[in-house]
């Protein structure tokens, strides 16, 4: 028996990129947080501290600035891709490059009824994200690239429109059924993209929020599970270049609150928001024949 | 000497409201979160631990869910002085009461292009909130009234019209004079009505807010300082029943990323965002007028 | 009627000032979160946005990292004051300065049983604090100085030795009594010094913590106020130096389960620690005859 | 091409659950938050919103509850493992359950130098941490089951004894070489168990923490990758039991203060901790015949 070392990844984890686009009076913004993540033959750096392979994570937040003034800072995805094909290409130690990017929006602020040319509000609703893998030789067929794009902290509510009942009832059973409940929750949505990659990711993104938002507000609720798996499919019909969608939902519990001691009704009006337990639902919808996905689920929240 | 019980308080704090009014087939929300504070003649609970004239908290919060369900949940300035009413006229042993109330806003899902009678996205952007103090008996003029409404995490940034020069240098001043900055805040704003109050307390809010984000926009900054001059100034200018506006803002730092070892330029492109440390600048711009502020600022959080 | 600018106040925000001591094989570290807070005749800033009279916060969080070198970092109190008197002393403009300090300790690794020489692991359980002020001229008597120093977040609970009852019922009272509960508080306390200053802030910590701790465990609790009551009348008894302290208590409520649908008792052993909301009790303890606290509580949290 | 159901899980996350023991005057007290997963036969959940094979998450909550009475909670790998069996042997539509668990650690308030027997104080440096899996029919070998523990929030720090230098330079880096530098790190670990499990896990969690430590501190340190290996390594000889254990580290950096423009050196003395961006090392180490891991690393952080 020997002890080896395994599956390894090191890099640059939230640089806060902040990109202004000043050409005319009229600004643009960008606000990034980007990580990176390289792989490779890093071997020597752990086994006797040698560094002559390892490139500083330093070096790499530099690449992150540095990147956004040479290559912009247009769609998030080639911003990420761009990151990850140069650590692969040009570093010679690095043979996978992992890119994680959020993006913050920012809308403009009206001044009697105009959009201001130059100053912004944070539209502090969801987060965009893109994790973009590039993994092999600088020369096709050998290089590989997946690109997982997706929102997370997107808090919807329905007030009515959704039922829970019918359910399994085990001897630690005591919830009552109900056929009109509050349904709410914070969504975390990941899609994988499949060639040939959209011409547009921001028109992609724009329409699969969309059809999420859509479908999470149209669709009668039996339970949290039908609802994603109702928005999953949704997206998948609307667009052949996503192979998977991976959903995860936690059940943000609205509690209704019992009024009955102090002589009142409660038909469905009043309700506590709770922290915690919550429940949370899980889940992948994808096409049969979807490729193999790869590294393109191997982030770094995910490895220990 | 001796040693004395000084100003005390108690509560319930951060009840989790929810109101949902479902008249007709297009529901409205109210998402609040409220604290209770009582003052009074508790001496004998902190000296001898005897609760006879103590209100437990949990009947506090009971009476948060029954009053968002008896008087309802309009305008939050309206519910908190609803309680904070019942809770000195009704509890003998209470003196005075303050009631803080945080709310969240939500936005209607557009599906198809048309607002969804029932479901809603929340709009994350900056919370309302209001706290009012109620103070002695249930006659006239014996019980006083204050208000302090405002907002929170209002998160604004302008990419250009900031400059900070001119500055006094000491011995340990190494910041260089800049003419183009990029100008960035997380801004706390909280104002103090006086008689007569409002007819609306929403249209009051919006035309603040609106103020306030406004002049931030328009106003050459100098200094945050003089900013937040012009921002609060605005609003009691605007508008006579405010006595009183108290500004807290974070300088949310952007330093421009430093590309010349890159061979690079770098005019007003490309920025760091940090997290700490960051300046912080607080005012009152205030009538010289106004009414005494009694106990209007004295908060749960400025306690200790 | 005219508008005015009222009280405001400036500074740099959470520098984390790290400070090693390494004058031997055993080196010594301070941990700081810092902020500065300068007062005094800023109102071109303000009106005209003129910076003539202006320390930028830049220079202020230098200052920290200087004096952390020039004056070291013994007591955090001891730095503060350092800190404050010289923006007072040495800045023209600045008429009032308050410093405030969190640290956090470390405590060293053991290896084979002994101490680490150079080796830490974050201590993370309360957080020490100070919050001083210097007001005025730099002749004495023209100069005063507060300290107010404490801790927060210190996360205590008694498995029993506490109960809830003969409190008052009103229309809205649903709790229960209890002879036998959990309680479980996230202390914040603070205590005002008062001339003459102890001549060791940190045996007078040590000596303070200690006492609440062993009252919070000794004292049969009849309510959450009695115990803080208690606690706080001892560190009062025990130190004449201490003029006032405050206590800021948040019941962190632990509830019973009800087992009773799955054939199980439940005597006070399984129990559910809920987030939201809380209890919040909130007092100060003082002397009758303590000095006039000045701005010694006026902090940045308590400004808006 | 048809859209399928993938991977998915259900359960109830983060359940307070809080266990005294109180057998005798000296009372011990668990303190956990409990996620549970259930995999298993759900599709007609998500394709028709058929609950007739779903426990609800509100039974698994109570389930939690209940065994924290039913079977105690002793070391929290066997009270997950008995939740874990329970689910997969008695509910008929679950295959497979995993369960997370965080534990905090309570340390006895000392009064008067003698341990209390039911006060306590939260001891909140790291927190230790157990993933359970188990999969299958419950008679053996059919069942399988899998257990990952480990700890979080470990944070620790070397004043001396590290130096990064000898790395790869391209031309983006700027960062210079250093012989000594603070290294410091907020340590998530994992270990996955292999049988024969050890008899006391608690001696085993013990044993490895100190290990973790022990080597952190006494390893001079080339690089944190070279830390983390030798942490790891010395882990897997001490123990055969221990078939892999992962390591994810964030660098957080302190950054050496630059006094020289105010006429002082700084040979490591004054730092400032930073926030981020911060470096992220991630590492498995493991023996080269270790079983198969599974599904033991499939946790619900990792699924999106």
């Amino acid at each position: 028996m020997t002890i080896d070392l395994g599956p390894n990844q090191y890099g640059k984890a939230e640089t806060r990129v902040v990109r202004v686009y000043r050409d005319g009076p009229r600004h643009e913004i960008r606000d990034l947080n980007v990580s990176t993540l390289l792989r490779g033959d890093f071997a020597d750096a752990y086994a006797r501290g040698d560094q002559a392979g390892v490139l500083p994570t330093d070096s790499q937040k530099n690449t992150c600035f540095a990147y956004a003034k040479e290559k912009g800072v247009g769609e998030i995805e080639d911003y990420a891709l761009d990151l990850a094909r140069h650590f692969v290409n040009d570093i010679e130690t690095v043979s996978a490059a992992r890119i994680e990017v959020d993006e913050y929006r920012w809308d403009r602020i009206a001044v009697a009824g105009h959009e201001h040319p130059h100053a912004f509000a944070r539209a502090s609703g969801e987060t965009r994200t893109t994790a973009v893998t590039v993994v092999g030789g600088d020369e096709a067929p050998a290089q590989r690239a997946w690109a997982v794009s997706g929102l997370k902290d997107l808090v919807v509510l329905k007030s009515t429109g959704s039922e829970f009942s019918g359910f399994l009832k085990d001897r630690y059973t005591t919830l009552a059924e109900t056929r009109d409940r509050i349904l709410a929750t914070s969504l975390i949505a990941r899609w994988r993209y499949q060639a040939p990659w959209p011409e547009s990711w921001d028109e992609a993104y724009a329409q699969i929020r969309q059809i999420l938002l859509e479908r999470f507000a149209t669709v009668h609720s039996l339970a949290l599970q039908q609802t994603l798996w109702e928005m999953g499919r949704a997206v998948l019909e609307a667009r052949g270049d996503i192979a998977e969608i991976r959903l995860s939902a936690p059940n943000k519990h609205h509690f209704l609150a019992d009024l009955s001691p102090f002589g009142l009704e409660n038909p469905g009006e009043v309700f506590h928001a709770a922290d915690r337990p919550y429940g949370l639902i899980q889940c992948a919808v994808r096409r049969d024949d979807a490729a193999d996905p790869g590294p393109a689920w191997d982030s770094a929240t995910a490895f220990a």
